[in-house]
């Protein structure tokens, strides 16, 4: 498939669009981008190089720093008997939401999930190698994050805050949680797709420009929504770190539904846009 | 008119304008851009394009994301006895506004609406064929995301916290309501012919770059003043899917405000767009 | 001046400035932009443009816009009876200032406010003709979209509601409200003044592109500081339209702070830009 | 080193990198962008150049802006009766964060914060004498911003409403306020890092245009978190200004910490950018 393709023709296809937007603006294959070939699976020359490493340290100092903001604003809000002098939910939501936004910008595009490294794995974006270390620093800095924070508030208020940890809320089925889990990670992966396709970020330049901003809201979206069911999860690593320092039977009951729903929902995002949107499996090689 | 346009002179016109911001910045007619012809009302060929229906699938699962994150959203701040603790209203309207800035993203342009797809269709902008088929897509899409909400919620609790269902508020006449309705969706369909106008992005390389955010927050900020009045609809895919989910005659007895006056709203932003801004009317071929 | 300048110097400035970012990057003055002439006081020619009337009829369509929305959230805020429901004091602060960035992205840069179009003309980049129509689009507009909120409202409710006029609240002196409007616009036409400088727009290519987003969050923290004392005027037009719609006392005692501080905030940021930022009085000719 | 580098290698180097997004893309060094020499210490020419004093003059201006608006929206927090009713604190958070983004728009790069001043200085963007001018005119523009803002409320109201200073809060100790502020000046100053990084800025060309905009979110993300902790200083001009306009002992007691540590985050920051982020110390020259 090496940088040639050809899109999916049920008839002629001769006339332009007309739309100045829309989705079928992405229609038009004149050959005028490079899709990258994919990611060969294990990668021995990434190893030895310094970026490899390098990429892996942004991601524990990111995702440190992302548990570290939100798990500190839960606190914030969880522990103040007024509930109307705080950020409330919403704070929380643009603490989440925030500083995916910031750090996907600082980072130029880390990861700071291993939902998000898995999709772009399926997608042959990176190499297992890589997406198994990122995946593994992710989690070291979202546990550090968690940490820190448990350190401040002392380890008995912590506890007693909940310290952040997902579980599913009463009244609520495990089938709910996980159902909001895929959903929510489908919204945020899909987001991430839309925003790295190759295809689209040479026809429309605001695609790369603005990306960062519409990654970070689909974050902050989802915690709008779900906070109430689930608290939120749609990132392993966050799910992991604060289950982790919490430790209690509370934070491991639902543990699964918090790594299973992510994956599923970034799956079912990698294979909506391979499919439906690129259409990559239809096309003549 | 294919392509050459003169604008409309009361006289003289030779001068620059001076202005570095301002609306006037639209006036000096260099001919430096495109004006691509009026789409047809039929186009057989488009039926056959798999781009044609890659279209109206994104616009199923964006209008199907829409409904799940807002009235999810609305179900969580509805719910909560103490109502400080929830996002409140404007976090109900973040997660509108929000959702239409991350799918507009991701769509590279969806519309997401039946207004929006008949203001763009009476500016000639896409088929008869296609904006049927996308309202029809819209609507599905909304149905699906105001069902599975109720699918977690359960369908006792989903009826009692009213479904996110459109109405006419207590102390607002049906008058009132229609009015809100067709301001509301006037300030975004005019956002969006703002966004999308042909001359303009040849000019200001700006206005395709943030396109997604201006139009977000108008659905965010007509929200805002609106939610009181009538829980503010401005898509009667939205306003439909809830009210079909919902089912109750507290939701379908003001139903038709919801699609009169978001269309008659479109109507006029089109209106105002092509007549004055554009001046099309008055233009020599 | 046309076209020419020599940034003015204290001595030698041959050495290239080695910051990355900062207000030093304004200053090598290599001629690479061409600084536009000052606007006439009068010109002739532009009354008989249909461009003029076009910028009139959008800055009254967006005076009337902005009027409508926010003053209706106002409304709604002041209305319920439980605070913790409606959007509260930081609803109505991204109300207004969230239409500033909408509408300026919609006009592409519309005044949108009798100040703005002061500040400017004072840096002679508009006629006076122009100015004058401008601001009296801008009045109308205003009353007008004050007006249908009242007719949404009814006369009774809309008159017991305070109608969005602003005063100088109890606890605060005359002089404290004028001062907060001085300081509050000089904040906004800054900015202003930042995002149109045709020197800074020839080296950032940013510059333009997110300009409509820091004028409307200057709008924005400029209220969520103030609404406590005046309720935030810095745009004469908005407070005169709340004003002549609520028609009591109370909303004109005070009227005149909100014309008078306005102009002079405008006034010293146009002050502050050309003679510090841009050094122009110095400049040799 | 002058303008020469070469990426720091563990072994060949010579595949592509694949990642379409990821901090991987920054790896590839092709010698497309050329690295500003260091600044040298003291810089006599400097001192005799309107640019350098102009600068000054716009870190006096912007952090007195800064101080009087975030100020002002505390004191309208603190001051209410009924928190629901006022912006909160998320609120306060919007305030200054908000100002940041809009203030760093404004002057094209603006610091605004000695610790971010130090931070650059460290990294050798500015020399020594300019690092000096500007924190001293940030120290003297926040004095009066604060002062302002005492003039309206009146002095004994000020004092009863804790004049916004800093302090650390009843429950965390004065390690807890001091890792406070270190991680969350870090934050900060990575940001500014990554968005003025020249190899990143000539390769995606995103990095400049968006920059205000994650500077300002980083800013009110680490309010949302640390509000309940210290108050949130991550600026010692913004802590000096405040603490000495309240001067009362509890604004003095820990005012150490909001120099020391902001200093120390920076530090690290720098670090952090400079060694892992960019590997200069081992870059062959």
């Amino acid at each position: 498939m090496e940088g040639k393709e050809e899109d999916v023709r049920l008839g002629a296809n001769k006339f332009t669009e007309r739309q100045p937007i829309g989705t079928a603006a992405q229609s038009q294959d004149g050959k005028d981008y490079v899709e990258p070939p994919p990611a060969p699976l294990f990668e021995e020359e990434e190893l030895t190089s310094w970026s490899f490493y390098r990429a892996g340290i942004a991601e524990f100092i990111a995702t440190f720093l992302f548990l570290y903001i939100s798990v500190l604003t839960v606190m914030g809000v969880v522990k103040s008997n007024t509930k109307c002098s705080t950020v409330g939910i919403q704070g929380i939501a643009w603490a989440f939401g925030g500083m995916i936004f910031a750090l996907v910008y600082c980072t130029a595009g880390g990861h700071i999930n291993p939902a998000v490294t898995f999709g772009l794995f399926l997608a042959r974006k990176l190499s297992l190698t890589r997406a198994l270390f990122y995946m593994v620093m992710q989690c070291l800095g979202a546990i550090c994050g968690a940490g820190v924070v448990k350190g401040f508030m002392g380890a008995g208020q912590y506890g007693r805050l909940g310290g952040g940890a997902n579980a599913v809320a009463h009244g609520y089925t495990k089938g709910d949680g996980l159902g909001a889990e895929i959903i929510g990670t489908f919204v945020l992966v899909y987001t991430v797709f839309s925003a790295t396709d190759a295809k689209r970020s040479a026809r429309d330049s605001h695609v790369p420009i603005l990306a960062p901003l519409p990654i970070g809201f689909a974050v902050f979206l989802v915690h709008l929504a779900t906070i109430p069911i689930t608290g939120t999860g749609i990132n392993p690593a966050r799910s992991l770190g604060a289950a982790i320092i919490y430790n209690k039977d509370h934070g491991w009951d639902d543990h699964w539904i918090f790594w299973v729903g992510p994956f599923i929902g970034a799956a079912l995002a990698a294979l909506y846009h391979q499919v439906v949107i690129r259409a990559i499996p239809f096309k003549s090689s």
